[in-house]
C-alpha cells in the first residue's frame, strides 16, 4: 500500500501504538512482581489497567475507521521493553532493582507520548474530532503517570543509594 | 557485576546513552538524505552536530569517573532506529514521508528526555555536580528539539494532508 496521504500515516502510526500497548500490557505483570515497594507496584498495578482502558479507546478509533488495529509490530516498544527485561536479569539489590524498574517504566511512557502527540496532532488535523479527544485523554494520563513516577522515584531512589539490604 | 547501589545503576544507564547517542549519530545521515524539505533537513543536520557534542559530554563524565562509556547495547535505541528504517523503506510521497520522518525523530528525542532525565537526577543525588550540569544540558537541548520539530511538523503535516506530488 503507498502511503500518499496523512490519512494512511495516521492509520499506520495508530496500528504502531495499538503493538505498543499489546507489548505492555504483555510485559507490566512481570515488573509488578519484581518490583519490592508496595507504592510501586500499585501504581505499575494500576497503570496496567489504564493501559487497557487506552487500548480500548485506539479499537474504538479502528472500529469507527472500519479497519483492523492489528498486524503491525511495534519495534520501538519491543527494544524499549527487551531493555526493561534486561533489567530484571541483572544481579540487583531490591531497592536498586526498583529505580531501575522506575526508569524502565518512564522510557516506556516517553515513547507512548511522543507517539500519541504525533497521531493527535494528525487527528486534530484531519478533522477526526472523536479520536482526537480520545487520543488526548490518554496522552495527559501518560503525562500524569510519568509524573507519578517521578514522585515516587524520589524516596526510591534515596533508598537504592544506600541500601539497607546490602 | 552486581548492581548493588545507585552509583552502579547510574553507571549503567550512562552506557545505555552513550549506544543510544553513538546508534543516533549514525542513523540520522539517512534520514536528513530522506527528507525533502530544505527546514527539515537543516533541522536533523543540527540536531546530528547537537548529537556530537552530547556524546561528547558523555565521554568527559565517563573521563571523570574513570570508566569506559563502551561495551553496553541500547536495544530501546535500537528498536526506535529500526521503526524509523521502516519508515524510509515504505513507499510515501515525499510530503507525507517527511511527516513520518518528524515522528520518528520525535520517538529519538523522548526516548532520550527519558533517558537524560533518570541519570540527572541520579548525578543530583549522587553529588555529581559537574555530570549533573552537563546532563541537564543535554536534556534542555532535547525539550528544544523536540519543540522546534513540533513547530516544523505544523506546516509539513498539512503539506502531508494534501500533497502536491500526487
Amino acid at each position: 500500500m503507498k502511503i500518499d496521504n496523512l490519512q494512511k500515516l495516521y492509520v499506520e502510526e495508530l496500528r504502531d501504538l495499538h503493538s505498543a500497548e499489546r507489548q505492555i500490557i504483555q510485559a507490566l505483570p512481570r515488573m509488578i512482581k519484581a518490583a519490592s515497594s508496595p507504592e510501586l507496584k500499585s501504581a505499575l498495578q494500576e497503570h496496567l489497567e489504564v493501559t487497557n482502558q487506552q487500548l480500548a479507546r485506539l479499537n474504538q478509533i479502528f472500529e469507527k475507521l472500519g479497519k483492523k488495529g492489528t498486524g503491525k509490530k511495534c519495534k520501538g516498544m519491543e527494544g524499549v521493553i527487551a531493555d526493561g527485561k534486561e533489567i530484571l536479569e541483572e544481579d540487583m539489590l531490591p531497592e536498586v532493582l526498583d529505580a531501575a524498574i522506575i526508569s524502565a517504566a518512564q522510557h516506556v511512557e516517553h515513547y507512548e507520548m511522543a507517539g500519541y502527540g504525533t497521531v493527535r496532532t494528525y487527528a486534530q488535523l484531519l478533522g477526526e474530532t472523536e479520536a482526537m479527544k480520545l487520543l488526548q485523554m490518554t496522552l495527559d494520563e501518560e503525562g500524569d503517570a510519568d509524573k507519578k513516577l517521578t514522585l515516587l522515584a524520589e524516596r526510591i531512589n534515596v533508598e537504592a543509594e544506600e541500601p539497607v539490604s546490602a
